[in-house]
C-alpha cells in the first residue's frame, strides 16, 4: 500500500506518522516544497523575537527522525498536478519533472498569506511572514532594522508586535477594524491595545492601507484620509487563505472560503484523496457549519484522522469550538466559542457578563486581576463562549480550556458551576473565576448581593 | 420567614449569602463558635509560613461586610441542641443560653481534626491544625521553634512541611503508610517525597507513631520497631472527621463516616433542617455513591444549594469528581478522579500511563518537565481519573481541571483527544500533554511509534 502524503507541515506529518503508527507496513512518501519538514510555524515570531536564536530548534523533531519513523521525505519537491484517474501526482524537482503513484492520497498543501488590495505589495522592505524562508529573509533585514509598520492586527499581527518590540523595533501596528484581535471581544480588544500602548506600540485601529512607497531607507504606508508613516520596513500579516488549487484542479469540491471540502472523515470529494490542515474547511460544533479556521491544534487532529482512516480506518474529526491564546507582552488573552458579535450573527440571544477576580486568593502574595467573560444565550442558557485576559503566568490558557471543554459537551452557563474545579489558595478561589463569572452570569438582571453585575470580586460567593 | 444557620465557615456563610440572594426578605441569623466568620482555613499554611504576615487577611471577607448583606452574626455562640418539636435550637454564649427559633435550619459544623490513637497527645508541644484559634497558638510557639515533627502526611501535613521549612525550621514529615499524599499514585507520591528531601524534610514513610512524651525543650515521638524522633513541636494532622453529633442528637441519620446523611438537595432526614459542607456526606460522581470528602470547594457549592434551597428554591448539588491541588515547594501536584488503586477497589480493569511531555513547547524559554498520569477503564474506555505533576507555574491546576470537567460528562479517554485546547508555544503544545497522555494511553499495549509507552516526549504527534 502506498500512501503519498502533499505537505510537510504539521497536518502531512501528523498524517505520515498515523498511517505508520496504524499500519506499520505502509509504504509513506511525503513531499514538500521546501526543506523544512515538521516545522513549528507558530513558533516564527519566537524567533524573529530572538527568545529562540537558533531557528533549527523550532523543528517539532528532525527530517532524520521522521525518516526514522519510515517515512520517506521528498524536500524541495513541488506537487504540479493531481491525475486522478491513473492515481498519480506529477511533481517538480528544481528543473526535473518526476510522476509518484499512490494508493491513497493526502492533500496537506497548508495556506498562503493573504496579499490586501495594497498598491506597492512588491516593493523592497515589505515582508509577508509564512514559510521559514520569509522568516529568514525577515530576520536578516531586521538585523538593522530600527522601525517597523505590521499591516494587520490579528494574533500574528500582535504577537509580532511583541516580537518586534522584545527586539527593540519601534513598531506601528495598522488595523482596518474598530479593535485588535477581533477573535476576542472589543473590550477585551481594548484592553490589548492599552497594553500594546503602554510598552510602546503606536496602534492605530480603524485604518486603512492602501499603497505602500519605498523611500530612502524604508517605506512610506499611507491610507485614506491622509493617513501615512514611515518605517524601515513594512510586515503584511492581514491572514492567508487556503491553498486549494491543486485539489481543486484535480476535480476536488471545495467549500467556505475556497477551502476543500472534507468529510468528517477527512475524505475530499475525489477517490482515494484526503485533505487536513490549513487547505480544508473545518467543522465548528458551535455554528454546526463549516468554517475555515487554520490553527496548529486543528490540522494536527485533522492529520491524524487522515491518515488513520487513509490506511483503512475509520477515525472522525470532532470539529473545533474555536479556541484560541495568544501572549501579548506581559498579558495572556485566550478566547474560545463564539464572540458576542459571532454570536449575534448566528441568531442567539446574546448575553455577555464580564467578572473580574484575583486569579487565586489574593492573601497569597502574586495574585492578578483576571478578567472572565462568559457569553450565553439568554433564552436557554446555552454557553457560547468564554474568554479571559490577565497576567501571563496566571493559568489562563488552561483555563479557557475548561470552557472549551464544557462547549465541547454543549453545557449550559449555570452548569459550569456545578464543576469540581481544582482550589489551593496559590493557585485559584473556592469559586474558581470562570465560575464567579458563570454566576454573574446566571443572575441575569439580578445584581450580584452588593456588587455590580459587571464587577464580581473574588469576595462574593 | 426565619432562617437559622450554625456555623461561620465557608458551607455557612455561602448558604447564607445565597438565601439572600434569591429572597432578599429573608432573616439570616448565623451563629458560630468562634469569633472567626468566614476565614479561609486553607490559607492557615500560608500564615504560618509566613507569606500571609497578617490573619486578618484569611477573611474572604469582613463581618462588616458580611452583615451589610443583611446576615446577624451571632460570634462565640455554640450551639448545644436542636430542638425539631419547637423548630428551636438551645445555643451558649458564654455563661449565658438562648434559644433561637427557625423555621428553616442549616447546619454547617464542619469537622474536628482526628486524634489518632497515639499516647500522649495532650503533652505541652503537640498541636493540631482546625481553627483559627489553633493556628495563633502554634504560630506563637513556631517564633522560638528550630523543628518539628509533623505526623500525617496528607495534603495538610505536606503543605504544613512546605510552611515550616519556608520558615526555617527543620522538618520530619512521618506517615502510616507507604506513600506521602496517597491522594495521587504511589508513583507521585515518591516523586514529592523526593521534592521535600531535597529541600531538607526528613520524611518517614511506613512509620507508625505511637507515642508522644515531653522532653527538656520539646517532644520526642515514638513508634513500635525503635522509631524515635526529638523536636521541639509536633504537628497532628491526620485529618478530620465530620461534626455530625449535634444533628444526630437531633434523630438526623448519619451516613458514611458518621457523616450527615443529605438528599441532593442538601436536606437532612429532618423536617426543615438541611445541612452542607464538611459535616455532611458527599455524592461521588465517578463511585456513583457517597463519601467523605471534605474540602472549601465543595462546601461552598454545597453551601449555595442548601441556602436556596432553604427559602423555597430546588437547586441539585451534582456531586464531585474528587479534583484537588497541592503546591509544594517548588511543585504542584493535582489529582481527579479515582486513583489507580480506587479504581482497582471499585471494581474497574484499571490501565494507568505515564506520558511526561514538556508543559509547553521547548524551543520557547522557561519549559519544563510535566507528568500526566491517565487512569481508564481498559475494558470500557472510560476515563476514571487524572494526575499531573510538573512545576509550580506551568499550570497544573487549571489542566487538571480539564480531566476535571471530561469526568463530570463521562467521557472515555480516547475522546480527550478531539478536545479543541489552547496552545501557543508559551503555554502549550499542539496536541496538550493531557492529550499525549490519552494519546498514549489509547495506544494500550502498542507502543507510541518510536517513543516507550509510558515516556511519550514532546516530540511524538
Amino acid at each position: 500500500m502506498q500512501l503519498l502524503i502533499i505537505g510537510g507541515s504539521d497536518a502531512g506529518i501528523s498524517a505520515a506518522l498515523w498511517a505508520r503508527e496504524i499500519d506499520p507496513d505502509v509504504d509513506v512518501t511525503l513531499v514538500l516544497a521546501d526543506q523544512y519538514p515538521n516545522f513549528s510555524i507558530c513558533g516564527l515570531p519566537f524567533f524573529l523575537s530572538g527568545e529562540v536564536p537558533d531557528w533549527r530548534r523550532l523543528a517539532h523533531r528532525s527530517r532524520e527522525e521522521i525518516e526514522r519513523h519510515g517515512i520517506t521525505v521528498l524536500t524541495e519537491h513541488v506537487a504540479e498536478a493531481i491525475e486522478t484517474r491513473s492515481n498519480e501526482v506529477r511533481v517538480r524537482y528544481g528543473d526535473a519533472e518526476r510522476t509518484l503513484s499512490y494508493d491513497k492520497l493526502i492533500v496537506a498543501t497548508g495556506a498562503t498569506p493573504i496579499r490586501p488590495p495594497i498598491a506597492g505589495l512588491d516593493t523592497a522592505g515589505v515582508y509577508v511572514l509564512h514559510t521559514m524562508d520569509d522568516s529568514f529573509v525577515l530576520n536578516e533585514r531586521l538585523r538593522t532594522a530600527r522601525s517597523a509598520v505590521i499591516i494587520g492586527a490579528g494574533y500574528i499581527g500582535v504577537e509580532m508586535a511583541d516580537a518586534l518590540t522584545h527586539r527593540g523595533i519601534t513598531v506601528t501596528l495598522v488595523e482596518r477594524l474598530p479593535s485588535v484581535l477581533t477573535t476576542v471581544d472589543p473590550e477585551f480588544g481594548a484592553l490589548i491595545e492599552s497594553e500594546l500602548t503602554s510598552h510602546g506600540v503606536r496602534v492605530e485601529t480603524n485604518t486603512q492601507v492602501d499603497g505602500i512607497v519605498p523611500t530612502a531607507g524604508g517605506v512610506r504606508v499611507g491610507g485614506p484620509g491622509g493617513f501615512s508613516i514611515e518605517a524601515d520596513i513594512a510586515l503584511v500579516v492581514v491572514g492567508v487563505r487556503p491553498n486549494g488549487a491543486l485539489a481543486a484542479a484535480a476535480g476536488a469540491m471545495l467549500g467556505y472560503a475556497e477551502a476543500i471540502r472534507v468529510t468528517p472523515g477527512m475524505a475530499t470529494s475525489l477517490p482515494d484523496i484526503y485533505a487536513a490542515g490549513d487547505c480544508v474547511e473545518t467543522r465548528h460544533r458551535l455554528l454546526k457549519r463549516n468554517v475555515y479556521l487554520p490553527l496548529g491544534t486543528t490540522a494536527h487532529k485533522q492529520g491524524r484522522v487522515a491518515g488513520e482512516n487513509a490506511v483503512g480506518g475509520a477515525a472522525t474529526f470532532r470539529g473545533v469550538v474555536g479556541t484560541q491564546v495568544v501572549k501579548i507582552l506581559s498579558r495572556v488573552v485566550a478566547g474560545t466559542g463564539l464572540t458576542a458579535a459571532r454570536a449575534k450573527d448566528a441568531g442567539f440571544d446574546v448575553r455577555v457578563v464580564e467578572s473580574i477576580s484575583p486569579d487565586h486568593k489574593a492573601y497569597y502574595p502574586g495574585s492578578s486581576e483576571m478578567r472572565v467573560r462568559v457569553i450565553g444565550d439568554a433564552a436557554t442558557g446555552q454557553l457560547l463562549g468564554g474568554q479571559i485576559l490577565g497576567t501571563w503566568g496566571s493559568e489562563i490558557a488552561k483555563r479557557i480550556d475548561v470552557f472549551a471543554t464544557a462547549l465541547y459537551h454543549g453545557m449550559r452557563v449555570d452548569e459550569l458551576v456545578d464543576l469540581d474545579l481544582s482550589y489551593t489558595p496559590p493557585l485559584s478561589s473556592p469559586w474558581d473565576p470562570i465560575q464567579m463569572a458563570a454566576l454573574a452570569w446566571t443572575a441575569g438582571d439580578r445584581t450580584l448581593t452588593g456588587t455590580l453585575l459587571h464587577r464580581v470580586t473574588g469576595s462574593t460567593a
